[in-house]
Parts: structure tokens; C-alpha cells; sequence
């Protein structure tokens, strides 16, 4: 699977990945008002909003960009109705010819990651038929069940082409408070990666391994440590715009072809239509300010890269 | 919350949670037969087997036991269908009186926890009207993010009056692989206990915190010592059972008085009729082998107890 990423990178000549995590702050009038007469003022109306909403982005970037990750928690918080939407943006996202990941950070003991790896990457056996559930393309994982929280993950990715990225050094504020704990005189993050890059081994495509890992844009002296410690992992990077980071920041993130690694933006593209500097866009026009922000996005990246 | 939790271990003298973990072959034939029957060989057929399930157990076992723990994993597997019968069982069994923990294992950077938090412990706002998600009494969370993954569970808890449970030392065989690592001397699993003990002092609630700690009853000698570590912290202990822990292995998870922890026991009870002990139910008497293995765990803790 991290192959087929490749090369939709490569063809959109765009490292990057649109965050879907819908808010209903996020969301303009028409859409929520269009939403709520259709299914009321309740979860399954808020529900509907966000697919629209989702609808309106994908349209508006599929061509510009290689892949979307839907964060699941933002549509679990509305319950079942949340994520049936989960469901439908993942399976309309494909539709439009984007990559899938999953933002889940699942992990658990050997059988119970069984059970969500099956669920998300993968299809349950029913009386022999098989059965996908989420079928996104890849999940990310946490890791701090460690092998046997991971493995089946890895099982599920090498039988259905699929695969993951490993929390590894996360964006937020705090993540040191673990994370950055020093083992042996290196921190936790390094022995984490280290593993990501054994795991990996199992699952290589290409040149890079189905086995990627989530080192946040935030922390870019990390970024480039972990870029040598996981010659063979994939990069996902959240944390850019909204939460800090910017293009030259990532250099390190990427191996010197310009791969190895994909930016993630949310807010910083999904909401652009309510931000100052997308401000012809306020009346919104969500998909419109949606494409310039990811645009503006591509050329920051490829400005600090080339 | 935690002080409902142990109001109700105390009614019951049962420190024991029942885990709702199905698994298509756990069932017998005649719950899988009636509900195929009526909604076909699919995930919604095997999500309607699951809740049958669930219900002969919880209606077996809710007068002798404190709580259960529906393990969502089981239930994402077979996807929306799988999560809506997860969401039934929830309700079923807090109608039948039980309180619930959701096994969920969820964490993410700030807002995102906060939308966890809110989907399965809190309420969502919809243009000012409150409407929750899946609505557990109890979730665990993963705690590889730090405190601003952890903090928006438990300012939920504040608002809801509910709990969580971190993951501090979990049962499995490669939990070592990060969580036992030394740093400054210490395993990182006493690290992170010792942060649940400080994130439980803004959540108290009678003599424990609703902010509770997650320790494999497979590690006794870490109990005993997490259990000093974390005075406040009530601790679910899984690994009872079918992963190796017994009554005796407990005795150090527990305060003197017999509080302070809550053992999970999950196949050996929901699977109890296709084992050899309880041979006299193997015809699929699901709910009286459940109820006799329930008996017996209750025993034997007592026993290691008293």
C-alpha cells in the first residue's frame, strides 16, 4: 500500500494529506441549516453536516492532493450516527481516487488489536464470507502495548495491501512527558522508532515498508534523528499550520528525493474559508478556500525542499 | 463515579468485572441460528448474535457482580453494525443495573481526547442542546500522549461524574517492551503511575479518584508496587484467567480492607459453557455457566483475600 502513496505523491507532486476533522464551528450556515432541516438539530443532523462539509473538500482537493485522514474521534463524539459519516467520507474520499488513513491510534493486546486491525484495515470472517467494516487504506497505531499490540496490525496490513503509521513522537505540547524520557541516555521516541523500522521489515514495499511512523512537525530535530534511526518508514507529520509548524521545518522529515514523508494540515485547510488570509472565501466557500490553502501549503513545502 | 463503582462492589462482595469481549465462536449455535435467521449471514446477523449473547450473560450475572466491560474492539470489528450493538449492550447493561467500563483505549492531543471523552463519557452540544454518544459509566485511555491527551477525559469526568482508567503496566506478554524500560532507575510504568496519581487529585471522590489505573494481573510484584505508588487510584486489573493470573496473584493490587481494585475476567466467564470445568452446560447455557464461573472467581479472590 505505502507503494500506491508513493506514487500519488509523486504524480501530485504534493507530500501532503488533508486532515477531516470536522467541527460544527468549522461548518458554514448554508450547510448547517440544509443539514438540520433534512435531519434535525441532533447527531444525525450534525452527522449529516459533516459529510456535506467533507463532500465539499474532497471535491474540491482530490485532484491536488494524494490522501485524507478523517480523525475518528471528531465524528465518534456524535456516537453511531458520527460514524456512519466516518464511514461514508472514507468510502467517498475513495471514490474520488484519495488515499484513506484512518487517524484512529488503536492499539491493544495481541487479540483485541486483532479485532480492530480487522475492523479497519481488514474484513471479518463470517461463517467464511468475508466482511470489511471501515476498509480504509492505512490506520495509526499506538504503540505502547508494544510487538504483540502491533503485530496483528502488520498481519491484517500484509494479507489485504494496506498500512500503518506508529505513534512514535506525537505534535502535542505534552508528548515529551513520555515520549522524551530518557532510556539508556536516549529518549523513549528513539527506541520506539527503532522498532517501527524492525516491524517494518515484515511488510517492505518498495523501497519504504507498509510499517510508517507519526513524528509531529513540531519537533523537527527529532523529525531528522528518526529520519536516520527508520531509513525504511514512512513519515506522517501532523502538527503543521494550525499547531506550529511550517514548510522549512520539515526538511529534515524527508530524504533528500523529496520522499519519506507526508505533511498533514486539518484546520489550517478544512476551516481556511473563516481565516483572515483566505478572507475572500469567508461567504463560505469552503471547497474554494480549502484548494488555495492546500496549494499555498504545496508551494511552502516545495519551496523549503528544492 | 468510583465511589457508585465501589458502593456497589461492596453490595455485591465481588471485586470483579465481567468482560463483554464475544467472539463469533463463543456463541452457540442456537443464539447464532435465530440471528442469522433473522438478520441474515452478515455483520449485522453476527452484530444481532453479539447482543444475545451479551444479554443471556448480563442476565446471568447482574446480581453478583458489580460492573461488566464491553471490550469495543470485538464490536468495531463487524464495524457500524458491531458498534451499534456495542452501544445496546451498554444501555442493557445499565439498565439491568451494572455499571459499565468501556474498554476503549482511547488518547489523542488535546481536543481530539476531548472529542473521545465527550462521544463515550459526555455529551455533545448541538446548537445548545446536549445529546451523548455511547454514554459509558467508565473508559480506559492510553496514556502515550501526556497530560494533555489524558486531561480533557477527566474534565469530562468532572462535568459527568464518571471515571477512567490510564494504562499504566498492561497484561500482555510484550508490555515490557516500553513500559518496563528504565528511566533515571525507574520502569516507565511507575512514571505513569505516578502521573495518575497526580491527574486523580483533581477528580476525587470519597477515598479514591474517578481517575483509575490499568495493571495486568500477570505482573503481581508491579501491583504491589503501583499499588503503593498510587494510593488514590483504583485499579482494573485485567489478566485473570484465560492470560494466567489467579486469586492468589492478586492480593497486591488490594488495599487492606479488600478495596482498590476490580479484577476482569472476560473468556473464562462469557466462554465458560465450552470449557471443560463447567462440561455440565455445554449444550449452551451461556448464562448459567457465566453465572457459576462468576461464582467461583468470587471465591477464589476471597479466598487469596481473607
Amino acid at each position: 500500500m505505502i507503494s500506491k502513496l508513493i506514487d500519488k505523491i509523486v504524480n501530485t507532486k504534493a507530500p501532503i494529506v488533508v486532515g477531516l476533522d470536522p467541527k460544527l464551528s468549522f461548518i458554514p450556515e448554508r450547510i448547517l441549516r440544509e443539514s438540520f432541516d433534512e435531519k434535525g438539530r441532533t447527531p444525525a443532523g450534525a452527522a449529516e453536516a459533516f459529510y456535506r462539509f467533507n463532500r465539499e473538500i474532497i471535491d474540491s482537493v482530490c485532484d491536488i492532493v494524494p490522501a485524507v485522514k478523517p480523525q475518528i474521534a471528531m465524528y465518534e463524539e456524535l456516537g453511531i450516527e458520527g460514524l456512519i459519516t466516518f464511514k461514508k467520507t472514507v468510502d467517498y474520499a475513495k471514490e474520488k481516487g484519495l488515499i484513506v488513513i484512518g487517524d484512529i491510534k488503536r492499539g491493544d493486546i495481541g487479540s483485541t488489536s486483532e479485532s480492530y486491525a480487522v475492523g479497519h484495515l481488514g474484513a471479518a470472517d463470517i461463517e467464511g464470507e468475508s466482511f470489511s467494516g471501515f476498509d480504509e487504506d492505512f490506520a495509526t497505531v499506538n504503540p505502547y502495548l508494544g510487538t504483540d499490540g502491533v503485530k496483528p496490525f502488520i498481519d491484517v496490513c500484509n494479507r489485504h495491501d494496506k498500512g500503518i503509521f506508529v505513534l512514535v513522537k506525537t505534535s502535542n505540547p505534552s508528548s515529551g512527558e513520555f515520549q522524551d524520557r530518557l532510556i539508556d541516555g536516549r529518549p523513549l521516541y528513539e527506541i520506539v522508532g527503532e522498532q517501527v523500522e524492525k516491524w517494518g521489515a515484515s511488510s517492505m514495499d518498495g523501497s519504504y515498508s507498509n510499517v510508517g511512523a507519526v513524528v509531529g512537525a513540531t519537533y523537527p530535530e527529532m523529525g531528522k534523528v528518526l529520519r536516520d534511526i527508520m531509513p525504511h518508514a514512512y513519515i506522517l507529520v501532523p502538527g503543521y499550520g494550525a499547531q506550529g509548524g511550517r514548510g522549512k521545518d520539515l526538511v529534515g522529515f524527508f530524504d533528500r528525493d523529496g520522499l519519506g514523508a507526508i505533511v498533514n494540515s486539518s484546520r489550517g485547510i478544512i476551516a481556511a474559508w473563516k481565516s483572515e488570509k483566505y478572507s475572500q472565501f469567508a461567504d463560505g466557500k469552503v471547497g474554494d478556500a480549502a484548494r488555495a490553502a492546500a496549494l499555498d501549503m504545496k508551494k511552502d513545502i516545495e519551496d523549503a525542499l528544492f
